[in-house]
């Protein structure tokens, strides 16, 4: 049973659909920001758990540091603030006054507040405390925690005003370990993405031009959308030494030389979320990766009548008991039995809308028969996708039935994303007609109108004003340059690398 | 080695070396805020971890609520705005521009924005849209956020302006049941303060004007801080059908008539970490109980030479794979290795600061002699509490060693809180008399000067002016109320409870 909206109608209405019908997020009365519902917040759940784990085992340690960062600091790096002063939430006031019978903001701050949209500004004064040795350092450190933007355009999970990511931050004695430590990290998230999220994505630095403002070195993770279109799903940045010296980070090194320290922040947020819809999702709705799933198996009984109630229940009591022990991904099975008051067929529905992996429909006739009803919400080769298996037969498959679930999920992005990048467009013609088509959702197996286009780049400005105009961006510059010759497909003149071209999220 | 300020010179500047030598958090150059450096955070996570099982295990599903509530959200409840307009951070601008020279806020947005205070005012406008008949209820929920208050005299853990918390929203059909909700949370937090923290608490209800603005009944738990003042250290709000009724949650109900529902809060927050630093921390600084402690053993190489080394870290391999399997309190142990470059004693004593629960010094003499030498934080019938110990004894006592410092922890704490609880004061001279001495550190199995009193009480708003005056509070209306017949110690009118007095953080 489709949604309302399928993709090839209204690719932008879909998404809408599939978050509300799976019971994801919302709008909130508090505007551009959104409440996460707990099907979407136990995905962030399991993303933050898996990452959480990699940070750690990679010998950074969590910590917290106040969302409020005093206005001044902000004047200490230009280019950093230049970046996000046109959406930073300002506190102004430290109390509310009841004036004329109406509440009005009251005791005026000496100095205004920003609402952290990002945390360098306050952690590098942190660090410029810790660190006086090079003895003190690497400092590798990890934050959990909500971040402002004021976005004039808010969109679920994408792009709404307050979300939620991780921010790593690090300071170094060498501007080579701290590079290391960028790159280390864009391969947590590349594997993140593509391990856990069944997400491929393409990996490289960005251009001068859409660095992270105030750094030196921005890499990223993006991955190509089902309607062709990119998502930046992380970046990790080498900062140098620019907030070190607006900071004063500076160690005495091993030659007892005074020097300033070497930066790096890396961060994912809730809109990964974004990205695993619109990678995955379907026309009937949310498809979850079983590695992120909630639950990966919900168990639906069926009960005709009080009768059968109690012989169903304690056969389904009986496979609860066996599927605990089933280690898919070499961790405890989550399983949900659905034992709300409602009918089995509208319980079915809105687990396939909530992309569960696995539905179990358990009823009399399940149980007098030693058998489960098992419904895969992606189909790996059964049409129908339902089977009836024997009891033995599903649990002794339920594991690697997940782990074929995670990887056909990968596989099918993969190969959406690599088949869809074009490289034989050569001229701004050709590529002005391409991306002068608007973009659509690409069906399976079939080729993109319009995805990612990689080709040549000369890096002058008169490429980024063409490209404003055609509102196209530079998603990175990928790692293998294997053939830097030719002319820039922009401009014409000598290219000096190849980049990757699309529309974007 | 004791710290520079101990408890009996200067309880509250003893308290401050505890935090800074055990290096869990300082202050931050964002005014009245912290920095929750990797060790409170550690323990933090650990409270987070078990609370947030029980959570789950109690059917409440985590969500996440915008932080920025409307200000016009506040109009609604009077008694609730009226509680928390004096400490609120505005949010009136959304961007700074530059205006010579200068940043500035800009952009001023049109109704000014709270960032949460607590979040009732923004769960009740989503719960309205999610509550329309009694199968609609209950709503569980839980967040774990950030929350600002704007204190002006901010001391770490206990009264920071942002700290982190969990908050417990429901919404139910009946009374009964939303009450049973407030209770069943009250026994959750009694179960986490005493079985995890191993803080001991009174638990009971807090008179008229001690409760939460806006609530109907508000439960708490108080524990007892090692210089006699109460802590409250977490509170359950039943909060009846005001929020319900100001918010317009209301639903049709079995008998098909439009009712508005019964709502619950109850919240802890990082301010529990202040009060397991004053229940069991020491001259010596932090003691941690094992439950929470970031890493339960932490192994200190003692290398004299680099012939050594290779002997010792072999040894100490070998000891970690064994240690890896041991499971007190049924969960996997936390050990740590500290292979810093630092001199051993110096690591000795800062994981003594930090108040590691065992650490086990191993060297060459003990590689070759198969034995460690182990410290136990609290001295558990050991005068010196330096054991020496075959290897194999270790391994095989490490658990029970563990579960019996946990045990100890809360037993000492336990008997502090009981027997300092004053019942034998009945007159208004003798509770001057008693709380016009101040508090001071109560030494070990001795008698406080000044702590807890449990009297008689008339709820006079007279009683109420004498307290203020006195700067003492009641903690709490106790469940068990066997006697309470008698006149109230502060009016002398006849008394219709007793209650719980004391000073207090």
């Amino acid at each position: 049973m489709a949604l309302k909206k399928i993709r090839k109608e209204n690719y932008p209405e879909w998404y809408q659909a599939v978050v509300a019908e799976a019971d994801m997020a919302e709008n909130s009365s508090s505007p551009g920001c959104m409440v996460i519902k707990p099907w979407g917040y136990g995905i962030w759940e399991r993303i933050r758990d898996v990452f959480d784990e990699k940070i750690k085992s990679t010998d950074h340690e969590n910590c917290y540091f106040p969302m409020f960062i005093p206005l001044s600091f902000f004047q200490k790096e230009a280019e950093h603030v230049d970046g996000f002063a046109k959406e930073m939430a300002v506190v102004t006031h430290s109390r509310l006054s009841m004036k004329d019978g109406k509440l009005v903001p009251d005791s005026k701050l000496e100095e205004p507040l920003i609402v952290r949209p990002t945390s360098e500004a306050i952690i590098a004064d942190s660090f410029s405390k810790w660190v006086k040795s090079y003895r003190d350092l690497p400092v590798l450190v990890n934050q959990w925690a909500n971040v402002v933007r004021w976005e004039m355009r808010p969109r679920l999970f994408l792009r709404t005003r307050e979300f939620l990511w991780q921010e790593g931050h690090t300071a170094h004695s060498s501007s080579e370990e701290a590079e290391e430590e960028t790159t280390r990290m864009l391969e947590a998230y590349r594997d993140l993405c593509e391990n856990t999220l069944a997400m491929p994505v393409l990996t490289g630095r960005k251009p001068e031009h859409e660095k992270f403002p105030g750094a030196v070195d921005t890499y990223c993770v993006e991955a190509m959308m089902q309607d062709g279109k990119a998502l930046q799903a992380g970046t990790s940045h080498f900062l140098g030494q620019n907030f070190a010296k607006s900071a004063n980070i500076s160690f005495v090194n091993k030659q007892n030389q005074q020097e300033f320290a070497y930066t790096t922040s890396w961060g994912v947020s809730t809109r990964l979320i974004g990205g695993v819809i619109m990678t995955h999702a379907d026309d009937e709705g949310m498809v979850v990766p079983p590695k992120i799933a909630p639950y990966q198996v919900v168990i639906v009984p069926v009960v005709k009548n009080t009768t059968d109630e109690d012989a169903v229940m304690d056969y389904i009591a009986q496979i609860r008991t066996e599927l605990a022990k089933q280690m898919p991904f070499g961790e405890k099975i989550r399983v949900k039995l659905d034992k709300r008051d409602k009918a089995s067929v509208d319980k079915f529905w809105e687990w396939t809308r909530k992309g569960a992996p696995i539905i179990l429909e358990i009823g009399k006739r399940d149980a007098d028969g030693n058998n489960v009803m098992l419904k895969e919400r992606i189909k790996l080769g059964t049409p129908e996708g339902k089977l009836i298996l024997s009891r033995e037969e599903m649990i002794a498959g339920i594991s690697s039935r997940l782990e074929n679930i995670q990887k056909a999920m990968f596989d099918k992005a993969n190969s959406r994303l690599h088949s869809n990048i074009r490289t034989d467009i050569s001229t701004v013609e050709e590529f002005a007609a391409y991306f002068g088509q608007s973009n659509e959702w690409i069906e399976d197996g079939k080729q993109a109108k319009v995805a990612f286009v990689r080709g040549k780049w000369c890096a002058d400005p008169q490429s980024e004003e063409l490209l404003k105009a055609m509102k196209i961006t530079i998603r990175c510059i990928p790692f293998d340059q294997s053939n830097t010759q030719g002319v820039c497909l922009l401009t014409g003149k000598p290219a000096t690398m190849d980049v990757i071209y699309a529309r974007s999220y």
